[in-house]
């Protein structure tokens, strides 16, 4: 859709002049019609023949909800703590890098709208614009940092230090991505995201990356990209590895990619925080277990106490309250605010944002809980057969 | 459809110009060509994501009749006795609001086609007529009350006395909406079904909630469809509770939403006459339990001797039998009849309640029974996987 | 499709001017192609929503078969013997009835197919021609009796003594079919088979049955339709029945549309030969059991010794193998001779015939069987999941 | 599509002009664009209703990954070991006859692929080209032979010194096909692989095979085609039959179309080298098992030492590593490289080649396995439900 006439649709959203989406596929439908087909793949696909795609939504589909009737409800509390974070609702937003690419603003509209609903926002290492634009148009909301430990430590611990340092309160590494993987759509496309919308800002503001250039990035982009795309595989990192990162900072850590209780041992015995149940929004190896059924194996093995969040497949309230009782004591959203910042920028996410919300809310309503900490797996069985 | 064409429709069926759909399918198809489309949807429609809807259908799918031959069955007794109330088929028909938007006569319509065929209505606190209108078109025929017990008690219990001067022999407190479900359609199509057809009649006819207005229905609709709006939830009920409601009346109670042996035990342990197992037709809370799959371990909890009674996702003859074999007493069918009213007025829920007591009659004469009484869990089996 | 074209159709097939379709699917797509919608809608249509219609394929879908290699079978027995009956390959034709609604030789060309392949047909009480000039066309081939025992005892023994006379080796009583099903397709199309075609032949060259007529059916089609409608239902009988049955003959009397073990047990205690495990092409009650699930039920009730057949959704020569496999002793094959039947008369049904023996021969082959008689329970396994 | 505009879109693929088909399904789509359809059809059918050709594919999405992060696998071996026989990554090019039908360069366009990227080929007994001439095409590669074991021992005893004597390093014993897979596709087609292309050069140029002929096949190709068509059944051979073979060459001997214990305990016991668990790419048998699902049971029964491959089903990089973690030593790949045949003549097998080996690679890496040798069991589940 040509930018003008993009602009004018999302004015019409912004001012009352027409409905906002209703549901996830709504969503995602009204952003496929406004963004151009490559961008729309970038952000929609998964890797391989996506099914592992497939497999996250239904293995929400999978699960049922047990409701219970006459609970008493009538005021519920949705917020949870998660290592000292307060959420308003038992999500946050899910790292996710690149955002010009779905719209002009980029993670500055995200942060605005997560800001207004000081639902905690994960700022990626791949985002378009610098931590620390992103953390302004945060002002005093709660933040993340997600972490990708390149090959050049210097780089990394260069990362580290400025998110610490606009206040992020808690690192997420994500250990599933030792390099992208095989997405048959971006492919085809020949699409190469960190060229694409204002690039990667995160990378090409850091000092120590700039160092690494024999020229600025202002002048010479595709070297930057290059530079970038070099370091970013790591598959040397072990678990040992972990010891430096914790002397780093005394915030909490968090690792992303478990998928598995195997992994999730090693998390814990590796001193992490917390884990986070993930399959990369199905985007590194198709093929591989949904996220939330990996959740009750992570959860077992790790006990009660264990800080452990999910994502990847989660689109609609219902989707959290499944994830709540199989573990989870928070999920992170992603694509569905993507949609949201397609359609209407900030205006978008924030009504994403505030939709889910409520549908969390009328959920927890209608399932009979008291909040969002006290459903159990006993409201949820498997579909027979 | 226009009206004038939807009449010429209508008179065609009732005088033998044109078949009646056979089967739900079919029906629904003729329901959805006469139906304006929001008015469709919302008959139609499920909660979220329509997963529980498409659940409902599957649960009967999956489960599999076990036919005996040979049964000398040449004669079989369709009737069943429910706390006190005879049924010529196991089958009522359930509590539907609202219904002039499918039909311009609405409740009366179907009353009058259920009096016909003797086959008990159970009101609706959300009809569109009064309940003693629906009654008066009732005749002698049985009836039972179907109660939202609205915040304002004063309300509720007006409600009550009115449904015990005209007769109703049953109280059925429904129990899964503390608040209204979230349903994409009708979110979508910004329809209030309160602002549409004839209203709310039993709401704006009752004295009490008269009193709460600040200026009759009849001259603010919009105010009294607010003041209904913002009564109705109720999420503060407790199981507690119910021993004012067992208070009002010696009439039998049951309550209608029940989807876990928790609650099942509950209703018993607070002196409930009777459960029915239901997901509100799936309107409710998207993804919880198919009702017929929570059927079995609500009678296993509950014993043989319970009254319990299923709804959500019965179409055909042979889902009847099969909730029967499950350890319903009875069913209640929702949405073919509607399909009929809205296809053909009286004639049609007629002739719908006239084909599904057929179907019921073959199915337990092809099943080997003698009656609806006698069709026992060996009489389905799940399909195998 | 008009008359002449499609006997200019059917010559150019027998002449080699056009290809014999190949696998089930292209058969039934080129009989829809010949046929009438209404009458092509009897022959494949299924009960209500036709659920068991495709419960009956997903059954063959689900079970797989383990081939053995190098299993030095370079010739094949394919040859059953069932009760006497020597079958060269482990199916018969299925006792249908009204074949002249499907081509205007109706069983006369069935049976012609039959005999000239030396497969056993069974000839239905409900066909359009007399047994006896069936069994004219069938010349020395060997055939057996369908048996519908009808309310007026004496029209049953008319049948039964003239099948007796004709030579019937075996007589299979149905006892699935106390009334007809419920067949959506059938009543939307106001179809009355026994109106259409030549009628029912055997019912009208009855004596008995024209001494209960006040008109000859010769004059008056629809009195002897009605008379034949109205003793066709018989859900009198019983289990305790059979004994009369048992005393009119010492043929072998098998009981076709056993479903259950119970059923079976039923079936051996009153001293029947033998039972034929089916669900009536699906066309009876709609949600009942496949018939191949029944199948080891069954077989695992009566014992190794007892004769076992099964019909209902059995298309290509793998399906056979599998029956085979499950515990049949042979197979009815239905459907798909009507299909052959439709498109190319006798050499239609000669042709499906041939097909499905060369499928079994094959199927045995590569299994590594030696005969039909050599497949047991460890050459399949069920589908994972 | 006509052969000068075939000619014309393979050039632009080489030179750059179009991007190569990205993902198994594109090529498919490629290859189905620029083949006949009765040549795609061949390459591409199953046997039957070709549910054992979607079983294959369900069984690779049914089991799913377990991968474990932090592996420290920057560098993996993708390199396997098969009896003697070094594969740079764990495939092989499966034995395809007739390779002509695809590409006017057939199985020398194949071999110069193989070769570049020294991937061991299997060259077929039923090739267009001779055996010698493809060996030419693979100069140093490694390659092994594919043995039709005909009924005419003398010309397999004579295909077999013509393998030695070209230096393949195994011999591959075809025991699923002692006579001809039912191929629905084909029948329809009247498609006789033999007579398209150039033939079946492997059997006209062997010496043994032409003195069984009246007139050399140059003159009379039909009678050598059906020659071949008689000599290829051979159902009588038993496994007690493979000590001849044993006996005729040290090569390492594997049989190919394993599917169950039973048969992998006689191939061990026979003296085999080596079992390759396959359902010939679903042609055959049609409702057998799929290939996948029956590895595991093969593993199980001979233990963990036994040389096992497997193929029928495989596309995608993660499909192999399934197969490694379910058992296999390596696989064997078929259609993949026949679609890259048919768009691109070698250049298009060269790049399915090398894309599927960087899958391999990417999914080893992202899965946490140090190569190809280090995956097992616990890398996988099954899907719930």
């Amino acid at each position: 859709m040509p930018a003008e006439e993009r602009r004018r649709r999302e004015a019409l959203y912004r001012h009352g002049g027409a409905a906002w989406p209703v549901g996830a596929q709504a969503w995602r439908a009204a952003a496929a019609e406004v963004l151009a087909r490559n961008h729309f793949d970038w952000i929609e696909g998964g890797a391989g023949e996506e099914w592992t795609l497939e497999a996250n939504r239904e293995a929400f589909k999978r699960w049922r909800l047990r409701p219970r009737m006459l609970a008493g409800n009538s005021s519920r509390d949705l917020g949870v703590d998660v290592l000292g974070t307060r959420c308003p609702a038992p999500f946050m937003l899910a790292p996710i890098g690149g955002q010009t690419v779905v719209h002009p603003e980029g993670e500055l509209a995200t942060a605005r709208a997560a800001a207004a609903a000081e639902i905690p926002m994960v700022v990626s290492t791949a985002a378009s614009h610098r931590v620390e634009d992103v953390a302004g148009a945060l002002g005093d909301a709660p933040r993340w940092y997600q972490l990708y430990w390149v090959s050049d430590q210097d780089v990394t611990q260069s990362f580290l230090r400025r998110a610490v340092s606009v206040g992020c309160e808690a690192i997420v590494l994500t250990i599933d991505s030792p390099r992208l993987g095989w997405r048959d759509r971006d492919l085809r496309n020949a699409y190469n995201p960190h060229l694409e919308g204002h690039g990667i800002g995160q990378y090409t503001s850091d000092p120590v990356f700039r160092s690494r250039l024999a020229r600025p990035p202002e002048e010479d982009e595709r070297a930057a990209g290059a530079a970038m795309v070099k370091m970013f595989p790591n598959a040397s990192l072990t678990w040992n590895h972990l010891a430096w990162l914790r002397e780093q900072t005394r915030l909490p850590l968090l690792v992303k990619g478990v998928l598995t209780a195997e992994d999730a041992r090693l998390a814990r015995d590796t001193g992490m925080d917390g884990g986070i149940v993930s399959n990369h929004g199905a985007r590194q190896l198709d093929g591989e277990v949904a996220a939330l059924d990996a959740l009750p194996e992570v959860r077992d093995e790790l006990g009660p106490d264990a800080t452990i969040l999910v994502d990847s497949g989660i689109r609609r309230g219902t989707d959290i309250v499944k994830a709540l009782a199989l573990g989870a004591d928070a999920v992170l959203v992603g694509r569905p605010y993507l949609y949201g910042l397609a359609v209407g920028g900030d205006a978008g996410v924030a009504q994403v944002l505030r939709a889910l919300a409520e549908e969390v809310d009328l959920a927890l309503g209608l399932v009979g809980a008291h909040g969002a900490t006290s459903v159990d797996r006993s409201f949820v069985t498997e579909a027979p057969r």
